[in-house]
């Protein structure tokens, strides 16, 4: 159904795009809107496991009755870009093949998010491509933008360091975070599709818990890219799951390094914020449901009388913390509008 | 923890109880029913897949705190009776056993639930202990209580003929039915513990759906009891999954062999059940919240000007369903009073 | 937020409207439709208990920065049409004085929706507005879709009707229903946005229930609408409250006048909707999720061994259910494309 | 229904019981965990909107038949004691009226939880019964356990510093705690009965948020408890609300005054909660499902390597959180055995 919704003609297109691993929760979004986009053209999507079933019927949500087929690396000609969706570790040799035949790559997954190797092999273990390691620009778009639209190779950020970064940046770049402690909440599409016991309904509803308590994989991510702007300050993060499908919350305490106004770090952040298209600093604290189904980020800050900043972001943990940020940074790559396709 | 919860002694105890099965959704319940039991003792609860787990740590719900083991057929003497939570299919052969063996079987599957072996064959294939099947005493308490007083087997039925039936009982004792159409409606408990794509919580937050639209095994054994009571009335029936962990709602609509007034079926309802400790008769429309977690049937009827009567049944589908019916049939096997366990 | 999306100008605009009664659950969503419209700009969008509030704050998952304000009846020119979103009841007053102005006006209230007056007086009681009971057309758009290019009063049809009458349509045309009998599912969307225990979190969390089991409005416009098609026969009709937010699942039992094949009445019904760009007819039970946010309707119909028909329907309440459906009619009144704005 | 079930002579009661307040949540669990109860008598439950409604009906998961009253305090004669469950302000007149008649009070509300009068004066405002305040014992169990034995005015934390304190305790008793850091959350029925937009079931489905940012009332709680047994530490705390009904989750950072092993903690908080019937500390973070409908509070804790302390606790919210643990205080008050009534 819905089949007759026109793609672009080729002729307007920008480009001829690729989604590998298109039957994850990521990957199929991903597919789905570069289909609905208005200046890119998905001419294939690729699964292992669901070849031959349409990404219609697989996700009823979504439109495109795009058939998903094997990846044949062999036969990628014609292709312009890629947008990789498969899991950490698996993503790298894929990325690697498809680079080397000239394509753009948007890797969604973790595989070279980090630049450290160390911390990467602690981690993560050994990498899949290391001639590729440590050369991919980081795609939190509010912070990268230039790069991006020069890179050939983007990592994804994960939706937690999403989430986190962009509530503490303001602070980050000026330098200001001492101590960080970060209580983030997701919903279950954060798990992804490939079901347990964990996720099932009867196990979810009516239930929320911490996670991954005794360190999580974002959480160097958030320490490197807070470094990076200029605040190297520990961060502890606990992840929570919570009964929900899509959203992400991210509840950051900071200390800081000087004392700084309520008033001060709230001009900051609205300056800070001012010309980003998704990015909105709202006058209270965010909610879910105003982000599901965006590109958006929502942001609110506050700092206590004793000095302590409390920031707080929303996001759509499979679209800002994965598959349309992974868009917003593919438009930059392509020369497009940044916002093409996400509003 | 809770882990002192005290088992009854077994100067006390009525009976020493194994449950077949415990790793499963309703064999779970069964066996933490159980344990909780003034009047039975739990002597062991296997399961194949989570042998070595206890069950509390399974499902943190429950107490029970019974490590899970493998069954082994030839060491159950010492044990009383059984309840065998198995799937269908695979429930037959256990049950023989246990049966050669002397020990009382309360069988949670469909394998004994059908009399006639040609229905069975064409809904289930091949039976698994041809020489029990037909010997099973139903086990819808309300409907064949002085049977299950002196039951060896007792076949316990699926959660849709259990509110389906009960919702109809007065109707069909009477002879009074003669169409059905059966809407019913059912948590995520009722899909099984194993867990696929369709029960992720990702897929059944804000969804409903019917399945089994082509006919649902439940349809045959819902006219096997209708016919039994004296209404051999063809059942139109549509399962429909909705997005809650237990509950099961099942709204039947009607027609009669003769017209009658809603206060002559209103009076027949209250009287049918005034006597019965777990089915009452509401004023209202019945509600999910008000049975769960309970052995309890809520029922309603109306009756529209023009004579078709809409009769409408509550329960838990896990508990009156299937463990704790299961139970209110074990304990009238045993002698015991019927709600013992179960208030 | 978003405040930045354009507008389409006037000069593009095919019409300029208004939404009256823009803070409940439906007028809201209307607003926002026409907000995002191609064709339509949203002029104003009133409310008495909400003036003052911007849409895209009441409802955050909303864009639309429009500010709530009170409807003055004495200062609509350049008013083109409006949506009127108001109780039953309070509606027909405002219709009527939009209408004296020679503003089109789409109704989403039941003020217009039957034709017969003791009907309409028997289960809604007096009339608002008697000089125009009966002149509006019946917003079913896939209906009577001819006289809606025509109308200048269209009354949109309840969301059950509209998703019961869309399942059972192709069979009421041939005159093929002689008994029917509809279990409908709905959202908490559709109980309304006056809040009340029923639909506190906390009471409707793993709950579901049916509700007007005496009688519901929807019943008479049901038989209405299927006795102008060709088939005037009695419907009961039973509601249900789900715990999901927005959806409506309509599952109808049929018995024919004649006896029909399976094959012969999927073919009617893909015949039937095979140009519909809305109503799609699967081959396997329609699910909530596929609809949600979408002024699509999907069907699914299957025949039974004995005869009996099962007709499906899905739909969201608020969309197809109420405000696209609205505005689906009012693109057929302004000579817009039917699915501008909707698509 | 169920209505038979009997009470407990009053030959075996310790003592006679009214709640007063019982229509709202906390009030009316408290009513029927008493009605319950093998030990105490539930004499009346009172309540202004709801009088003349059965406790059963208005909450259907309930089972005390018991109809409410409307309170008359010159009537309590025969009373030995009273949950009092009025909101915050109102509670403090009617707890000096039971007082000056002799009759124990477990008071629910925040009345007399602080001991600080400007503390008070700054978040509540002014007090209903200043003679009395400061002369409530702190209804934590699990910390005033021996006062609880002679109290005759027992304040019940709020919810979140009964998980919050619960889950600090073990650091605060040895002054360790320098900085702490809570996020918090809680399902729906810790914002009340009374609904608003809020709470609709169609604004918390898939949602969740932070919410009170700038300052909660249960901060200063927090701080003076953890001040009390021997770390006055700043406490920066934020609540959530999640789409769910009942259950608290707290998760609580905290750095401390002095580098502590990961060992020595898990052996401090072993140790400290061995002999507590309802404080469990787990090998793994508690989730939500474990404690719901019960006393119990889950607790777990790990140490970052760069020493900064996660302590997590999970109750349900109006069980430990409010009514259940003013049973388990009134048990104390009563010397009956403290777990009666709510194993």
């Amino acid at each position: 159904m819905n089949e007759t919704r026109p793609q672009p003609l080729d002729g307007e297109a920008a480009a001829r795009v690729l989604v590998a691993g298109a039957s994850g929760y990521t990957g199929a979004l991903a597919a789905e809107i570069i289909w609905r986009h208005p200046r890119l053209k998905l001419v294939a999507a690729t699964s292992r496991s669901d070849a031959g079933k349409r990404l219609n019927r697989l996700y009823p949500r979504y439109r495109a009755p795009i058939e998903l087929t094997e990846l044949d690396l062999e036969r990628v000609e014609g292709i312009d870009a890629a947008i990789v969706a498969y899991p950490h570790g698996a993503a790298a040799p894929t990325v690697a093949s498809l680079r080397e035949q000239g394509i753009l790559v948007v890797d969604l997954s973790a595989d070279f998010r980090l630049r450290d190797p160390e911390t990467y092999a602690r981690w993560y273990g050994e990498h899949g491509a290391p001639d590729l390691f440590g050369t991919a620009v980081y795609g939190l778009t509010e912070l990268y933008r230039e790069q991006l639209r020069e890179a050939k190779l983007v990592a994804t950020p994960g939706c937690y360091p999403t989430a986190s970064v962009l509530a503490l940046a303001p602070l980050a770049e000026q330098g200001l975070l001492s101590e960080v402690f970060v209580a983030a909440m997701q919903g279950t599409s954060g798990y992804g599709r490939s079901s347990d016991d964990t996720v099932h309904f009867s196990a979810m509803a009516e239930n929320a818990f911490p996670y991954k308590t005794e360190g999580h994989r974002h959480r160097p991510e958030i320490e490197q890219e807070l470094a990076a702007l200029g605040s190297p300050a520990p961060v502890t993060f606990v992840p929570h799951l919570l009964p929900l499908d899509q959203g992400e919350l991210a509840t950051c305490f900071a200390q800081l390094s000087e004392p700084t106004s309520k008033e001060a770090i709230r001009d900051l952040y609205d300056r800070r914020y001012a010309e980003e298209p998704f990015v909105h600093v709202l006058d209270g604290p965010p909610n879910l449901r105003a982000v599901r189904d965006t590109n958006e980020c929502h942001v609110y800050v506050t700092v206590e009388e004793r000095g302590r900043v409390i920031a707080f972001s929303a996001i759509d943990n499979i679209w800002k913390g994965a598959a349309s940020q992974g868009v917003q940074n593919l438009n930059l790559m392509l020369g497009i509008e940044e916002t093409a396709g996400l509003l």
